[in-house]
């Protein structure tokens, strides 16, 4: 199993301009065969939103909006609120958070790989 | 044979101010031999762009410009459409794309490493 | 134990627009358990702030303001100063350092993860 | 010995506001012997520029400006031309580079860790 952290998560709360603030949770599966992915979402002060999960096809990728993600509980993740997010699956895809952040009126980006962990959580 | 992936590509539609919006993907070559790199471009919706082949010569940096590089085929990659790369090559080249996004008046930045993957792809 | 570098740490004078600049030290902790992950300081020109040590919960994460952590001794990390950080911990918890500059009225922001390092330094 | 490389540099040729362009290569050093790091500089069309050499004391960091930088042959990197960097050292040290564009009249912001490359280069 693959495993991979990201640490920084924060949906802007605000925007100005044309962008909305957002961020983008990028995958990429360069394999003959589709990826399964799973994702935890941990918060500061409550419970993890677990699990979700995404279907990155064979040669695609897939760039999803982390504010549309929910859960089959129907939880989604709160813009303004500090999160973090672990994710595994059985093929070693691409994992690449990216956030546009349009609280002052110009834009603002960044970007992370998923850091690779090796010790076991799942 | 080495192998990276970057899971977000997108090329801005839209420039303000004097710098137009690009990506460079950046290859750096510190060895006495040159390098050949194969790129596969990846999609949400349509087939891979492949294969793209790029030439770093020996003790030589290339930026190339994503929105200039054109595969035999004759297809290049579009601006406003979420993409990804994979690439691999016999040497150990330094791979990182680094986004300038002019959207908005002013310019936002943002890079990333290839990220390793020791599954083989190819 | 695991151990991670961070080299590039400045917390810029000044800020305009309703953003403070800032840096925060985001950590993940996906286990089971608590994770304790000690903190030191590295600058140009003076000696270390250390230790600082650090809780992040059992499946939760921490979005730490680096202006407001506080060794024992009393120290904190200035701003407008050049600094870096070395983290470990028992645990492979995901380690990441991100920046949020308010110096020119619109904001800029930039992210990397912890780079991890295998050499015995403690 | 430990070897990185860094594919994007680049030191934009304007500035505009308060804060000129700029890239700090930063290196920590956590261990309890001074680090020497050498660097050589790659460009697109022109021949290296190799060696530099940089010391970064023991429990030190070291946030070099690229502009200032200088070879013994009195050689420096110029603004506004695509370079990339190789760096190696005996010491497991950390490294990354950020740049600082004020081209456009906002700052922006990026920042890359070393790569870490295990083929020998040196």
């Amino acid at each position: 199993m693959f495993q991979w952290l990201i640490a920084d998560g924060f949906i802007p709360n605000t925007s100005e301009g044309r962008l909305e603030s957002h961020e983008s949770l990028c995958i990429v599966n360069p394999y003959e065969q589709d990826a399964l992915i799973t994702l935890e979402i941990f918060f500061e002060d409550r419970e993890p939103i677990t699990p979700i999960e995404l279907i990155c096809p064979a040669r695609r990728t897939r760039h999803f909006l982390v504010n549309n993600l929910v859960a089959p509980s129907g939880a989604s993740i709160p813009r303004g609120v500090p999160y973090a997010a672990f994710l595994f699956s059985e093929l070693e895809v691409g994992v690449q958070l990216s956030r546009l952040d349009t609280s002052q009126p110009q834009l603002a980006l960044m970007t992370v790989p998923g850091i690779r962990v090796g010790s076991s959580v799942v």
